[in-house]
């Protein structure tokens, strides 16, 4: 095969094929320092630059203010499911908006060491619709509200971020952003804390990003890890334990990708052409059915159905045999899914509707 | 040069340059699946695949029995410290031996779930012995007896497990493996989990492999983070939340190295050879010191000192001059420290006793 595969894995995802050709080229001896990344202490100078430049690089595509720490961290999202409120809850109220499985899985574990409370929810029309902010019930006492910015298995995005503070709350926001991190610029002034596992958008799994307003800080409960502690995971410049170092450097890898690209701008500009492509050839083709409200439709997970469950086979095995691949859907929602991550080329999509239109026409 | 250089760096460590070498030609296409490791959904077969050939050999390797689990986890050893009382300490009374920096750290940790008792200690004589365990003041109520067998900054080694049964105790034992994992046997039938971070003699930060028998999972403290509870993760076989995928891939790469060298058997014969020839020359030098009681002298971590510190960043110098990498000793320590893992051949602890010896007649 010439090209690469399309891969629209809902994570881990495609990497970009510079950034893999890099990383290949480097495994044995990065920038003559006669070792491979993966063998350098994190203490050292040469570990020391390559995280510093991650760090520096996130922060400029993201636009991240100076009183915003940014954590290197493990666990991914679940993980962050509990060190969110064991770090910000101080065990009192917390408010959480359900879109999702992400969310309701997040809404379950804080139980264990808050009153979470379910300001909202869209479990009656089956995860398919996004309830508006200004009928969600929050709490006046509420350490932080809690969303899932992008819900990965559901497809359903908030394109705008809430603001809490015109709801007349003053209980920062924390979003879970795994899915859609660098597809768009985030507003952080309606922003407490963002994390994002790295497994989707950016690269590895097994790397963490948190971003955390300071004033946040400090508050862990007493039962918190101390390795999941973001009070002394940020004043050990995220070395308090030895950090996931490969994921590190690919995910700076990808951060310098990005940059070259045109960053985030150029992202979310592709962002919207892809998403616009794949969700019009499905509402076009009398065939494939995606069920989500058409105002809060992921850009980055669309999820779709065929006509009749029995020719899913038939339909990934026809995808895999065009380099079309991963395109099986979560098995709580079923039928299909794209992944069009940032990664994922223009022309990767325009083979997936090539394909979805060659598929109805032979099946329809 | 023509030789990669002889790393001796404590962790993140060196890899066998066969794993590099193999990690790097499949970078973007793992066995024709037109994927690299890093983009392949964790559900997939193809990972499916990887994790399940890694565990198998790791149980080979180690000959795991059949009643204990194999976990792959993230967090590293710091975060098994408080991962390990969450899950094992059921709030009850548990036992450190405290023999160094790494299980001080697990002994401070463990307090914030249990009622942690200092067993025995070495601090009196700046953890340069093993106190014997027939003077362990051990609790009989104890949940579990925790020791670091051993010590990655201080240079102690357990080359006996204890045999807690026959001192009189029911407690499981617990040991901290991480920096001699896979350079020896380990007795089971003395052992209730061994937990161990990857990334000083398997390869990869941000995994953290535990071992654990069967009959000790399933009593978390309701606190314990659902990503971190044993059986969770057990019950899920290690894919309750995505796992460190690539670093799951490096590892079983350094698992089928070993199985190709020989095994532990093989691994453990050249740790003995490794450790006699600097050890040896250490104290026949009349010029490098070692302070650690030979009987409980590490195979893994040799710290030694010049006679004057001010010479220490001329030796260092001179060594990276060689080819001899990542020497300077851990900063609560001082001096410097070898680290003879698994990747490290003998031909590079005979590089650096030449150096040693070169350097020692220059500044004697």
């Amino acid at each position: 095969m010439e090209r690469r595969p399309y891969n629209f894995s809902a994570g881990p995802a495609a990497l970009p094929e510079e950034v893999l050709r890099q990383a290949a080229a480097e495994m044995l001896d990065w920038h003559g320092s006669g070792m491979g990344v993966m063998e350098m202490s994190h203490r050292g100078r040469e570990f020391g630059a390559i995280i510093a430049q991650a760090e520096a690089d996130l922060r400029e595509l993201l636009a991240v203010p100076a009183h915003f720490k940014v954590l290197f961290m493990q666990g991914g999202g679940i993980g962050e499911n509990a060190i969110v409120p064991l770090n910000l809850s101080r065990g009192g109220v917390v408010d959480f908006v359900v879109t999702g499985s992400w969310s309701a899985k997040s809404y379950k574990e804080a139980q264990r060491y808050c009153e979470a409370r379910l300001a909202a929810s869209n479990e009656s029309d089956k995860h398919t619709s996004l309830p508006s902010p200004a009928q969600w019930r929050l709490s006046p006492e509420a350490s932080y509200v809690h969303i899932c910015s992008n819900e990965t298995i559901h497809g359903v995005e908030f394109h705008e971020l809430p603001d809490l503070a015109a709801l007349g709350s003053r209980a920062p926001l924390v979003i879970d952003c795994s899915s859609h991190i660098l597809s768009r610029p985030i507003d952080w002034s309606r922003v407490g804390l963002a994390f994002a596992g790295a497994q989707k958008n950016i690269g590895p799994a097994g790397l963490t990003i948190v971003i955390v307003r300071e004033d946040l800080l400090g508050h862990a409960l007493p039962v918190c890890p101390s390795a999941f502690d973001y009070r002394i995971v940020a004043d050990n410049g995220s070395m308090y334990n030895t950090p996931p170092t490969y994921a590190i450097y690919i995910a700076g890898l990808v951060f310098q990708w990005l940059k070259r690209q045109g960053g985030v701008a150029e992202m979310e500009r592709r962002a919207v052409a892809k998403a616009a492509l794949l969700y019009g050839h499905i509402d076009g083709s009398g065939y494939y059915v995606n069920n989500v409200a058409p105002g809060c439709r992921s850009r980055m997970n669309v999820p779709f159905f065929l006509p009749d469950d029995r020719l899913n086979e038939a339909f990934l095995a026809g995808a895999k045999e065009r380099g079309l691949l991963q395109l099986k859907g979560h098995k709580s929602v079923g039928g299909m899914r794209a992944s069009l991550y940032n990664a994922m080329p223009v022309e990767g999509v325009q083979a997936l509707v090539d394909y979805m239109r060659e598929f109805a026409a032979a099946h329809g």
